[in-house]
């Protein structure tokens, strides 16, 4: 079924919309990182109307590990605010389906699993502040061939709700001591994609014993002499959260195939 | 039942929990205008549990005049974060009933109206950002006589969400021209307490065709030729809004009569 045959190079300036068709078509069906720069991307979570309240609540409560870009009207799949006809059956390049915690398929159209009673939840997610990180010359990705970030849970609890609860997923960037303050300043300005970091240094504050042992995923970060860890909430927190609850049926984008929005990120940006 | 003898010299200094304590007593039956000057104020909307997650939605989608402070679990009456120790039930100096979006009853005490399946909604309030303006000689309260800002119901929709819907309700203060800038600035610091403004001038361009024609209670402000009206999201709409769609039954803090958090406006501020 995949006839994906495109380079990311061939993407390169298309609108957010045009990627969207591509990814209708499955033309497109690898991740969305680094395409439409400037552009918010986002994180999805599909859920039963009747665990919708719990996680809205819940994301309301930790609004930076869970900051809310759209929620849709409960049975329908259509984007309205953040994207113009947009369906979030088709416009991922990538699904993850999950029944009681539990991966059970992973598709790239979920038509099929569509119910009258799911709910989308669009939650802010971390490329756009790191386009404005690089943007304002605070370079993380300075180390050759390592990840920019990492990701850990930290033993810092989340504001539990309803049948939610569980401890915050953080990433960390390596950020050179003379650029902290500005990370700070930079990344508080985009509250709709986490915001400000939630720790600056010393990773056995929140729970953290060995960065080389990271929470997902392989990689490593090093942290040079002349710099300093700093963690920024991450969007695994909620799916972590929601799949720990054994919630019945649950859909997520598949990691790094994100919804690419017609929303500048500047645009929602605090001010 | 009401034995308040106190003045609002009495309980100047008094710490927000001191304050909720005498109005816990009903020593203090009045309003809560400024009272614990730099704390943040919330108003309150009780809710039933089947129509909490339209309600919580609607304030998600219109964060402007909806800022959510802090939602309740389902049942609870207890504050958890805003405030410590607190009681929606007892800790505000007045509250109004409504069945079907008629006021039935007002109220200093719903300890006998609470019920299992209620949640309580605490919103924002402009007293925080007032005193911000205030704080920055931005000064809107100096026409003796007159109240400091009036309340229009605009022709702008809220974004809807299930049986919620209706018209955002904005706040007009009269500003000189040459403080309208810091104005915006200041306010964009406190979205918890609805933020920068939504419009700056032209009434008619929200659908407000004349402003002594003011929406609710009576007042008026007149703006000088040197000043320029500006308007910000105000905590009336979500009221109107649940009142509107004849929600079959909503407690309501009474009007002027709100809950003081144990927060600092500066706690919240943006940055």
């Amino acid at each position: 079924m995949t006839t994906a045959t495109l380079s990311k190079e061939d993407l390169s300036g298309l609108h957010p919309r045009e990627i969207r068709a591509l990814v209708r078509e499955r033309k497109w069906t690898r991740t969305t990182q680094d395409l439409a720069g400037g552009y918010a991307q986002a994180n999805l979570a599909i859920l039963p109307r009747e665990a919708a309240f719990d996680f809205l609540l819940f994301c309301v409560r930790n609004p930076k590990p869970c900051p809310i870009v759209e929620v849709t009207d409960p049975g329908s799949p259509i984007v309205k605010r953040v994207a113009k006809d947009a369906d979030l059956r088709t416009d991922l390049p990538g699904y993850s389906v999950y029944e009681r915690g539990k991966l059970t398929a992973e598709v790239e159209d979920i038509t099929d699993y569509w119910r009258d009673d799911l709910v989308g939840f669009l939650i802010g997610c971390s490329f756009s502040f790191e386009t404005a990180l690089l943007n304002a010359n605070v370079n993380f990705k300075h180390h050759e061939g390592e990840k920019p970030s990492c990701v850990y849970v930290t033993d810092v609890p989340c504001v539990p709700a309803g049948r939610f609860f569980g401890p915050l997923a953080v990433s960390m960037r390596s950020i050179r001591q003379d650029q902290v303050v500005r990370a700070v300043q930079v990344t508080s300005r985009f509250p709709a994609t986490h915001g400000a970091p939630v720790h600056i240094g010393d990773p056995s504050a929140i729970g953290i014993d060995d960065l080389d042992n990271v929470s997902f995923g392989t990689g490593r970060v090093e942290v040079q002499p002349d710099e300093v860890p700093v963690f920024w909430a991450c969007g695994v927190t909620p799916q972590a959260v929601a799949l720990a609850s054994k919630v019945e049926f649950m859909i997520t984008h598949k990691s790094g195939h994100l919804f690419v929005t017609d929303t500048l990120s500047e645009e929602i940006a605090a001010f």
